[in-house]
């Protein structure tokens, strides 16, 4: 993985640990609660980190595409898919989600090398 | 299908076809591309189809939930897929989107006869 | 104009009445300000609807269009200006303004009667 | 309470059931959080449906604010908070949110009769 | 107060009074406004500011939310009633929140130094 | 045009042009449709890029702003129909735009000199 996205990385789990630190029960359920959703169920985690990437791109959330193209990469999505995936937030969202989809075909680069 | 959903589907056709009528061919060519981006392709449509159902949900948009739910009904997706592609929404939309839930598993319910 | 947007003016009128008949003087503060904004000045009346309008429609506001839509009509806009100030907040905001833009083909349609 | 919030309640009511009865653990756990964020704390049950409200009117949610305004009701909010908190929504979201103040207004009317 | 934000704070009176000065009227009157609906009332200038956090939280404006803290801190609000709020508008606005809790949470800590 | 504007569209293109290299048909498709709704039409092009400003700026788009600003300024946009266009804007989306129409304003300038 590319030096910055592993830094990008090892500094949201820096910051989740310091939120988590403050011991508020209710934040703490809602983390959790974010992990549950994307593990391998009915549907494969592949296709779950792709419906997180969607969702993330049509709400215009950086961190969370940069989150989840970590995710879908190491899931195995190919570029074919991840090309597909795009395309269909950016006709959802509207050319308003180009400057993400930008920095996101930046990422996929970096995840690639 | 239900007789609502049924009828939501031929006033959707009948209201886009008025549009398409209008001759401005930048519209036209939204609507094609609108329905490019949800075939089979690298990814299968019944992906496809759940990533244009999670990104209507987190965008809070009731018709294009409705619609999004007859396609993924009929490419074949089950109750427990359902519930997952659903709470992933939930979790990236938040309690604003759990009236549109309402009205999806509704909707759900009505497929599902 | 259609009886079902002369009554939608009506009850919209009646209900902003009832808000600043509160007498709460930041609230009318902005209902005067949301006046102020459209007024002709260096750019045409008819250009800041025009503004109003896709403003409204990104956002998905189906009230906000109606009524736009009846004073962009009354500023005098043609069915070709209109087309082209649809297709740019279609493209702006996504597919998930059509079904708004199905609602505002079918007020421009009652509107030009 | 109004007849006509009496019965949204009960259909909220009904409709939050169906859904839980669906046996999904991660869906069942937000709603389980969302009633667990609003209660009595270090801010009183009052200022929390205060900012449930007002978060809920800047995302433009109908049935979040009707809910969020029987709260409200009931935890004593007077004439003049509610003007007060209504009026930073305005401002904070914009002139898009005045249909749903409108409606907003109109609750409010029916809860205190 | 901290470094960064004293400087945050100077930038943004700096910008604000760069766009006053263009002497537009309906612009100074939305200024004057987005102060006056924060001033003690009928609600606490603290419940308001907390309002405004929340807003901004849920629609997920890094600036809105940098400023809020800052007067939220002033106003004597405690980390517990801190942590409350938050968790309500990641309830609200969900998992795409989480981003701007995290730089909040940074921003909180400075606050309190 | 200032340096930094310069660069900013230098980034712009090499990134649109790094997306296109993909060969991902419709996403061509939606670039090419993205540029067709501004050109010179029943609107003209001023108007076309003041709508597609006033949307960027309520969506809280700040690579599409900057990117609008340069049209609009070569458009023979002047400072008065800025002012307005951008309060209009600022009525529409509310308080949370500020940050927004700061770094708005300073590209203006930066474009004026």
């Amino acid at each position: 993985m590319s030096k910055r996205i592993d830094e990008f990385k090892k500094e949201r789990e820096r910051l989740n640990e310091a939120i988590l630190d403050r011991d508020n029960r209710n934040i703490q359920r809602f983390f959790a609660l974010d992990g549950a959703v994307y593990r391998e169920g009915a549907l494969s985690a592949k296709t779950k980190e792709l419906l997180g990437l969607v969702g993330s791109l049509v709400l215009r959330c950086d961190d969370c595409i940069t989150y989840h193209l970590a995710q879908v990469k190491e899931a195995g999505v190919t570029d074919e898919e991840f090309d597909e995936a795009i395309s269909i937030g950016l006709v959802v969202g509207g050319s308003i989600t180009i400057p993400h989809i930008r920095r996101a075909y930046q990422t996929w680069k970096e995840l690639s090398k």
